[in-house]
């Protein structure tokens, strides 16, 4: 099949509701020196995109203002040096934008082969939630084997790769979730504590399930008044990774529990950082990750698809909150 | 020297002022199995011992109730199964309570030997401020050769120790002092920039010392409104380590600096820790920093010393915030 010379992409019109993500015609991007082009199967929806719709996340500099931040596909060009896959290769990669789109340019060290039996629509979901959960639980929150993980939004696409994740490397893990089918499908997945934040309190739950010790490693994109309780839910020496504040960035906070519970507050953003940084998360995935992927121990969760040109209606059900997993756009 | 049954010691009338600092007969404390008993030449005044006399810093379960938390003298017993050092050697040591007296029980693993060339009244003012220093700025922290330190409270015991620490092990130091004559001390001890925080903004001045970049690692005691100026000073991937909130632990916070910049913001308490903890961290500085005491590139800052008995006198000039180093009462 030929490369075209332009390719159907979604845009964001003007900042606002799902209905400004509109169709457009792009040329199709030439792969650089280290990258290659993907011919998009999927590309997954992320809650940045709704951020970057909506005017609040604008595209670090140098990043498509395409949204989309993961895309797999198969291999059709490469640029100049890129020589880690072959045209023809099933690929998902992270980039920093413009997954939403027939064809992306990907550097060729933040993309990863499509795990052996893993579908490529699913894959598409895979790269931005396992990169930021491996480079925050794994990484800067140093989760160990027999550490218990709090994640808040389980059902999530973070949510629902955590639980896998931290399970496969010997954790117990809680999450909250927002109803009782959602509790459910994170229990099918392997969290051995699901609380319903609307009719429990985590703090109290957290505590209860750890004989009073609370969460070594708290995964958090809430913030707001979710960062007090994460202080009160997580052990002496605890870790609390922040990766988002959906629930407002200015709490009413004591800061007594940072000292005399020795906690480690910290957090990190995925997309403005350099693809020297993604490309070393890459080789760790692969190294650590992928054989769970192959062996089926850990798997892409896909709640919806749909087509690309119905990307406000795939924005809608994540602004929903009903999703349970990943949203992906199919291309083609 | 026999041992006699009881001696003086200094204790808490009531919580209140400096004056409710007594004298005291009590009885010489015995040393439990692997303690050493130090007939005391001096015991160090620290800042939490000015929050126990008011009040609010009760001592640990097991402690002793009268205050003074590190001391320096001779050893003149020893406890079952103590071997670490013999009688008559010149020890320094942390202690959770009890150092304001004439003889004071120590866990040998928490005691270390006054360093060749160190006054043993100067010694009695290293324990504590060089465990905290050491396990926070070098261990939680992790500050490298060539990051640069902001050290708040440059001039106190913890800040003149840390200046020389930082400076010994290759980084660079900034401090933030209240007056001129506290900056020019720090400037002697090594800081690279002390800034007087009654005529300039810190964030501004660490700013500019480090070409925009902030500093890596940060040690405070202040808490209140400088724990978001220390994430405004702080650089990507900064650490933020607390050890006290003088200055209040419920500021308004804007947290977003946390993921945005990747900080890193712990902190820990030193005295409830278990024996085994500060026995650690003694063998680190006996390995890592003795030597640098022994060759005099490192060495305790002296303010001032009282008698035991104007133990009230050493409060009153703590509490009046213009002592450079460390007070110390001297016994005997």
């Amino acid at each position: 099949m030929p490369i075209p010379a332009t390719m159907t992409a979604i845009a964001i019109r003007e900042p606002g509701g799902p209905d400004v993500l509109v169709p457009v015609e792009r040329p199709v991007p030439a792969p650089a020196p280290g990258e290659i082009l993907v011919r998009v199967a999927a590309a997954g929806v992320n809650r940045p995109d709704v951020a970057q719709r909506q005017g609040h996340y604008p595209p670090p500099p140098g990043a498509s203002d395409i949204p989309g931040l993961e895309v797999a596909g198969e291999v059709v060009a490469r640029g100049e040096g890129a020589a880690a896959f072959a045209v023809g290769d099933a690929v998902l990669a992270l980039v920093p934008g413009g997954g939403y789109a027939e064809y992306c340019a990907v550097h060729e060290t933040n993309a990863l082969p499509v795990p052996a039996g893993t579908d490529v629509i699913a894959a598409a979901g895979i790269a931005e939630t396992f990169f930021t959960v491996w480079s925050n639980v794994f990484g800067r929150a140093g989760l160990k084997p027999g550490e218990t993980l709090l994640v808040h939004g389980g059902s999530s696409g973070i949510g629902t790769t955590a639980i896998q994740l931290a399970k496969a490397f010997g954790s117990l893990v809680a999450v909250t979730v927002g109803s009782d089918a959602k509790a459910d499908a994170c229990r099918a997945l392997g969290a051995d504590l699901a609380i319903n934040y609307r009719t429990a309190d985590f703090v109290e739950a957290v505590k209860a399930f750890t004989a009073g010790r609370g969460a070594d490693v708290i995964l958090d994109m809430v913030g707001g008044d979710y960062v007090a309780r994460n202080f009160a839910a997580a052990a002496r020496d605890g870790r609390i990774v922040q990766i988002a504040f959906l629930g407002g960035t200015t709490p009413t906070l004591d800061l007594r529990p940072i000292m005399v519970k020795r906690l480690t507050y910290t957090g990190s953003t995925l997309r403005p950082r350099p693809v020297e940084f993604k490309a070393a998360i890459a080789r760790e995935l692969r190294e650590k990750v992928w054989p769970f992927l192959a062996a089926g121990t850990v798997r892409p969760v896909l709640d919806s698809t749909f087509p690309l040109r119905a990307a406000a209606d795939a924005h809608r059900r994540m602004e929903a909150n009903v999703h349970i997993g990943k949203v992906v756009l199919t291309v083609g």
